[in-house]
């Protein structure tokens, strides 16, 4: 693996999640691998878990993780090229990249989109700007699109619940993506990503839920049914995925945010047991209630737990130059 | 040692002194005690020597240490059971603190009290919740109420000078806690620690003198004698804890300001040659003159240095797991 | 060495220079000289190069880096002797210093200048606290009025473009310092620290070119051309250092601000093919065309990669004690 900005740089998506299991259950299986090398964590914005799981998985690889705060460590970047640099923005990507590359062997990066400039965070102006100027593997932290090291915890823990059930066989598992109502309009990432990896994981009935004017990105959800019928789209789920996002559209605008959207208990009744699953962090009684995420059927700290895992079979691969 | 909360968590404090002053002899006796472990700092308030320090003691027992400053490079948590989370805080602590104990062998956080809601406060809601939720030891790097970690190095130092005095044996040493005028209303913490554990080990003469209004809560001075005359309360003393704090019954106020309450070297005429203690940090010419701090009676420079120590012999009691 | 925060610090600027680029070479070399020490790196002052090649560079020598960002993890230090600390400074360095060097092996200090007070950012005052109170070898990671670790990089990027020069035998190089426009008002640090280190190596015809009234403190520019016509100055250049800074005399203000100051292409016809050196960050197309930042003669990359090894030679000579 060179990058890991998609389901795109993974080509065997069940063999990536076969590694990750492995390392949850024998952590220091590889903690020479990383020895004498540097990995660069930069935070454009903020992050609890993904900031966390990564300097663990680097440190049991043998990796030295050093942290960067982007913006409160150091200043703004400039991504547009060309730009009379006479604003706020102190530093141009194409001079701060490839030095960060002369420092670490590996750089991770979490960017935010702006949500107010379509094309641009579209583009992945961000992570491709390293891409093109670090001269070093880069490992998205969350982009302006996507969520990778989200997805991959996500199918690991699909994996790693079926794996521990009882029931056997299960065929096609049927996993339901939902839109839940937030107050705040937040980015399309986790959605669009988790969408693009069971897309392209394959192993699944896939279907896709949310109110009318929230549709996300073809690119990413084709494949999927989509249907603004929540308790149809739950029937008989065995896993199901609560997420808020914004309009794609009419980009980063909130429209409907129908309370009766949010996950209750009584809507589990018609599913299959469902398990729910949700990346954190999750406004409690907004988007799930305490019932949901304190009851039986939540996998949320599994989830968060396997996050670990996730980066530090990432990283490994990178490590292995596979 | 299963949390370090307060001196509750501790079944033999002389035993704990000497454990860390012999850490201070011989830095790395236990250089792999916490080999493959890991330990987070959470931090929801400002810190240095207590950060400082406690990153090193991690170090010496060979412990990975890994901060979060949780309000800066993460979000506000959410403390309240059923909250309906539509307005600042982001996550709730029950979906937060079982995942950083998967992440971490020992967690250690740092969480002032609000000095508006006084049952909130003295609740310990925040350590409270963290032990409930984490799953793992919890480390108090100063909570609502307590600083243990300072105590303890304060018992250490007492111990330490009374061990390097010339004046052979001591008997009970006696030991004044004084209040000191600030500028800000601050916590009872230190001052409700110090009280707890000089009680709690029972080998001193203890005196504690502060301007009417600032009783500390009886849970804590319980023992002590408690006198509003400081020159009565100086006399013969052996070492003087100098402090501020708000007051406690009318909750987080400051009544009197009186600057006559300040340490001066005329204070420590009466007094049996007095050394002199502070937390740090402190306001010069306010809490404490220059004369006294940059003097000879001065232990402030060396307590603060014994905080690396304290640190150390505690987390090494949480790896024994004793 | 014992501290490392001028030139004169310095008993051989060559063998220095000879030993970071050993260590560029071999990376490794003195693995274990730091090992068991920590080093405490404080920034009161944003960072990006200096932050993580130090930390790179430690890690190099196996030095337990630990960061400590003293405004926003901490809080305010107060510097004056005898203050009344009545106001918004928290601790005085006088406590704190000697605290610090009880904790680590080696400090490390970022600490800009006011720019409004130029009899106390002249007096170093911060730095010279540090050593004062401090008890432990004090590196500059940038001071009120200079930039040592800076210029070593520069001193070694110069050697090191002249050592893998086709050209062969060089004599003596002619290196201008060239002042640029920007938008704020800059420390002289860089300049002139620039001028400093060059007067000091003496291995080169060294001019200084600005606009009136950018006069630079003749205690470092001493030895230096120095003139207002900058086309004059450029003339048969072999290396051009380019940088904005504020005026010195009538302290910390823009005068001219003229544009025409940029460095761009037609500026190098009548070099000498010069080599366009820049210590980052640079605001493009202000200070420097995007043209000569993404050409052939542009050093900049180069130059900010040799921090490591500047960082790693200083560190390494303070762990020998030399």
């Amino acid at each position: 693996m060179k990058n890991f900005i998609s389901v795109k740089d993974v080509s065997d998506i069940n063999a990536l999640v076969a590694k990750a299991l492995s390392y949850k259950s024998n952590s220091f299986a590889d903690r020479n691998l990383g020895a004498d090398k540097k990995i660069g964590l930069l935070f454009l914005n903020p992050s609890l878990r993904t900031r966390l799981s990564t300097q663990v998985a680097a440190k049991n690889l043998g990796l030295e993780a050093i942290i960067f705060n982007v913006d409160k460590e150091g200043w703004a970047l400039e991504f547009e090229e060309g730009a009379i640099m006479s604003g706020t923005t102190v530093e141009h990507v194409k001079d701060a990249a490839p030095i960060l590359g002369q420092y670490f062997d590996i750089l991770c990066i979490r960017a935010f989109p702006t949500l107010n400039n379509k094309a641009e965070d579209y583009s992945e102006l961000v992570m491709q700007s390293f891409i093109q100027f670090a001269g070093v593997p880069i490992v998205s932290l969350e982009s302006a699109t996507l969520h990778p090291l989200q997805s991959l915890t996500d199918i690991i823990t699909i994996k790693e619940s079926m794996n521990n059930s009882p029931l056997g066989d299960w065929g096609k598992p049927k996993i339901v993506l939902t839109w839940a109502p937030h107050i705040k309009p937040l980015p399309q990432c986790v959605a669009n990503s988790f969408a693009q990896w069971i897309n392209a994981w394959g192993e699944a009935d896939f279907v896709i839920t949310h109110p009318e004017d929230y549709e996300l990105d073809e690119q990413f959800t084709k494949g999927a049914i989509i249907t603004h019928n929540q308790n149809e789209a739950l029937k008989d789920a065995n896993f199901i995925y609560v997420k808020n996002w914004s309009t794609f559209t009419d980009y980063g605008r909130i429209y409907c945010n129908d309370p009766s959207w949010m996950l209750t208990p009584e809507k589990l009744i018609h599913t299959n047991n469902a398990k729910v699953m949700h990346c954190l962090p999750v406004r409690r009684n907004v988007e799930l209630s305490d019932e949901i995420l304190d009851g039986p059927n939540s996998l949320v700290t599994t989830q968060a737990g396997n996050r670990v895992w996730a980066a530090q079979a990432v990283l490994s691969e990178i490590l292995n130059g596979k």
